[in-house]
């Protein structure tokens, strides 16, 4: 099985030393939020990530989610972690005290969430989702239905779901076919099926709070039509108890890959009662508040598997002896692995994009409390803007970064990566749905160049560039950072040059900007831990007489990131430029 | 399902076309082998494949290989299609007639390799390494020997395997522990346990002949006291009939990610009769004649299981409809995917890939055959030391591919990717072995800079560049070729660079070699795929008015290749050559 430590230096060293966002610590509602709160949440984590819930993704691969009787099932043992989990008060750690939450930022539950999916992502995925449903409600609900929810969803003891997927539609919701009927009392009855839903049932809370969107029936077609519905698998009695079964029942389980300990169920709704949240054939923009935050937490969810790969990776390598180094002192045997260049080097590039990645988390966490409640509305707006523009490229960077380092872990194992007994295997197939859910990585590609780069409020990527410009300024200044600045600063203009191409055959041929998404994402997700490592070389140069071990580790982790993997950024350019005629004119067959 | 069609076309294209090495057409031996018996021969093996084998890799995922009271049994329906399979004759298809084998050349047995790979690499695994096992046995055992074993094995009703792993070497087989104790009738006892062993076990066959790595008692250590034995898991009687059963047994097989159908074995030998082939001490290099084979095969593999990956993924998005596409003619509902510019682009990635790789295999397998059979040593030589330079790289950048290619297939399924209806997700799973198992991608990228660019022959790699620089020089004569050959050359001497670096840096610092090993690897795969697709498009452009569909396919697939995937040249250039100092130096904690 796998082992897990949670890298609480490494997240609190993010915390007390890069939550320097101005706008941030204006927020009131997180003055008291300090390191020392900060660190006791997360040692709580640490410990129950790691005792309690890593013991699960093995059970969970083993026994995976069942289909019963018309219920799922969930793994043994995961009834009874779910209720230590919901009684030490875990799904109510960032939500609102008014229904009961703790009110935590995201600067300290996106540590969690990375914790949770370094333990076990099926695990994590059943309380996920409910953070997300009650995150979209607690935006675009009425009061009444936030009354009724919302305090049952915080504690956990109700989870919530979101219904998107239908067989014909997935990435182009404008063909769903769910239909909403209005009666008499303003509540719906909808009707249609529903897949690919996760945590759609189980037995882990009492019910369940389905997040659907479908078609009211006088709805224009396309996505214009589409409405956000509030189904409750059992539907709830004036005084708030549980009442009828309502109409919404599980077809089916998916047998995957991976994350087997998660249902992903097949829901059909027969006349479910439903109560429309938000307006009337707006229910994509109501989804995607959930969406959104939803994309970035899967981002996450790649770094959490990419650290406890790495992890096993490196004790592995230390302990596993095999071949003489270069510069061995052995007389006789094998030297451990960790001794021969090439494992270090693997290494190193899984460290070093782990922790820019987590750096760049982190400035994401806090650009998005920004966006959600900084009282100035341009402010507020700015940094919305920003999260916007990262959100895909967090989402598909992470995740894509996620497989290559769990193949990279694999790799170090050799014959025994392969097979079930150490765990790593496992994760690589549980993290392979990442690139795929809440959208395929390409469909974030695309929704970045067609829709994030320049919006209502302008040249939103041009604002971030110039940011990272004045970063980059500012670190020249210091001799100690210069030469980091500088190299970035050559891929910076890179970027610039890309983003000047993209603008520029938007106009000309959107195939090339089609063709080129996947390039350009790369591109800017690579300068933008690039970014986040020159703000943690600022600091470990500065910081380093207080402690001479982490900061030397950090810039030698960084200097790897600049030397080796930033360099990738000039076949992405390349490759990404160089048109889509022949891709169009090529006659498949 | 996964649905297969072998791609006999593209073979034979290159059978008819590209089987224009000199000095494969002057051996003697494959005189007879045109392009009519060739394609014979492809046709009925396309028969087979298709229908008899593909059906087995979803048996044998959804019911692996089972070890129940001491003994392997295979999947349901494995042990009626082997039957087909041996009375058809297809295990002696390559072997020499003289032990009853039909002596096709590795023109053609490469494509077979590729067709069963393709249809299921568990099912193809139990007759991969008879061959590997009966190829050893035929260089380098007695008379006696070959006439006792090889029939018997080429009929396919015996069937072999390598046994070189133990649970403290795999890479590093100078560690290794089993032992051997002569016996006065020149026979040795061998005692040790060998894990991870493809087909050690199985009810296919009526006997399995083991190929075993072992130490004689006086044997010096390291890997210069190893001897390979020869021991039948049931003894043969002077007559040639059944004996005793031998005393090597099997203690269990793994429970693995993938290739689920195929049994991967510890089997423990305790004081098992064994015979030595080869001589003594030298076992290492006489195993090393199958190993290099099965390194090759493994990079056929990853070919293989690319090619059915892309042909569903190609059919898929012919069916799909999701989006709109940026020149879309339908006014209502969506678009087949394959419409759409980064579908296309993904789908040309993976063409140009395989494609490109099955044209350098073809000529690796003409000059794998002038490397065995030419009368003229020198010439043999010549060919042999690029087969050795090439192994290496075959075997990683084609499992390597075949993970992008899978993975990105998975990609273009969506969520259906990861479920497990279609076959894609079990195809990237199967696959995930290859770049693990007859040494893991590193060690061959290790085996290619500190063992195969220069050895006692010479500067094989600067022999390797010159032959692909005159190639271009020929190419850059014709206006059409001109452009491609110029891009080639380009990345050409990047690598001819990149070589030059390795050898002064395999002065100055071996450990900036091993972190650059797999950088290298890469550059001169690529290079070496491109130099294929240029001797592609010379023909394409000569033969265009024969064919001009097939050949303007070939001249677009090349020009995305050239466009798109050479470029990666540049990053593994510029990560390579960064050094390896703070590397070495970095304190992983």
């Amino acid at each position: 099985m796998a082992t897990y430590n949670a890298p609480i230096n490494d997240m609190m060293f993010l915390f007390e030393k890069l939550r320097n966002n101005k706008h941030y610590n204006e927020l009131e509602k997180y003055k008291e939020v300090g390191p020392d709160l900060a660190k006791d949440i997360l040692e709580q984590a640490a410990k129950m990530t790691e005792n309690l819930i890593l013991p699960l993704a093995k059970i969970g691969d083993e026994n995976p989610a069942k289909f019963e009787n018309g219920a799922v099932r969930t793994p043994p043992g995961y009834k009874e972690t779910y209720k230590k989990f919901i009684e030490d008060g875990w799904t109510s750690l960032s939500c609102d005290p008014e229904y009961g939450g703790q009110g935590m930022p995201k600067t300290i539950s996106a540590f969690f969430d990375e914790m949770l999916s370094s333990a076990s992502l099926s695990f994590k995925l059943y309380s996920e989702l409910s953070i997300g449903a009650y995150n979209c409600i607690l935006r675009h609900g009425v009061d009444s239905i936030k009354k009724k929810f919302l305090p049952n969803m915080v504690k956990g003891i109700w989870s919530g779901t979101m219904c998107l997927t239908e067989p014909v539609c997935g990435t182009d919701l404008g063909l769903l076919k769910t239909k909403a009927i209005e009666q008499s009392d303003g509540t719906f009855k909808l009707s249609g099926q529903k897949i690919f839903i996760t945590s759609g049932d189980h037995d882990l809370t009492e019910n369940i709070i389905h997040l659907v969107l479908a078609r009211a029936l006088d709805a224009p077609a396309g996505t214009k039509g589409i409405s956000l519905f509030l189904v409750p698998k059992i539907q709830i009695e004036d005084d708030g108890s549980l009442g009828q079964r309502n109409g919404v029942s599980t077809g089916s389980i998916e047998s995957k890959m991976g994350i087997k300990g998660s249902a992903t169920c097949v829901l059909n709704f027969d006349g479910a009662v439903g109560y429309m949240i938000g307006p009337k054939n707006k229910g994509l923009s109501s989804m995607f508040t959930m969406m959104n935050l939803e994309r970035i937490v899967v981002g996450i969810q790649g770094l959490g598997i990419s650290e406890i790969a790495y992890q096993n990776a490196l004790n592995y390598s230390k302990e596993r002896k095999q071949g003489k180094s270069n510069n061995t002192q052995s007389t006789n045997g094998a030297d451990a692995i960790i001794d021969h260049a090439d494992i270090r080097r693997s290494l190193l590039n899984m460290k070093s994009m782990i922790e820019g990645e987590r750096a760049l988390s982190f400035w994401l966490a806090q650009q998005t409390e920004v966006s959600l409640y900084h009282s100035d509305s341009k402010i507020k707006q700015q940094a919305a803007d920003l999260v916007s523009l990262m959100t895909p490229v967090v989402k598909s960077l992470f995740t894509d970064m996620g497989m290559e380092i769990t193949s990279d872990a694999m790799q170090i194992f050799g014959g025994y990566g392969y097979t079930k007994d150490q765990g790593i295997e496992q994760l690589y197939r549980d993290n392979r749905i990442t690139p795929i859910y809440e959208g395929t990585n390409s469909v974030q590609a695309i929704d970045l160049v067609f829709r994030k780069l320049i919006n209502k409020n302008g040249n939103i990527i041009g604002y971030y560039t110039q940011l990272i410009k004045r970063g980059i300024v500012e670190s020249t200044k210091s001799e100690e950072t210069k030469l980091f600045a500088e190299t970035l600063n050559k891929h910076l203009e890179v970027l610039i040059d890309f983003t000047a191409w993209i603008e520029k055959s938007m106009t000309n041929s959107k195939d090339d900007v089609g063709a080129a998404c996947n390039d350009y994402l790369r591109v800017l997700g690579l300068v933008s831990v690039g970014y986040s490592w020159l703000k943690v070389l600022d600091i470990s140069f500065k910081e380093m007489k207080n402690n001479k071990k982490f900061f030397m580790d950090k810039i030698e982790t960084a200097r790897f990131f600049f030397d080796r993997i930033l360099p990738r950024i000039d076949t992405h350019y390349k490759s990404g430029i160089s048109g889509s005629k022949n891709i169009m004119k090529f006659n498949f067959n």
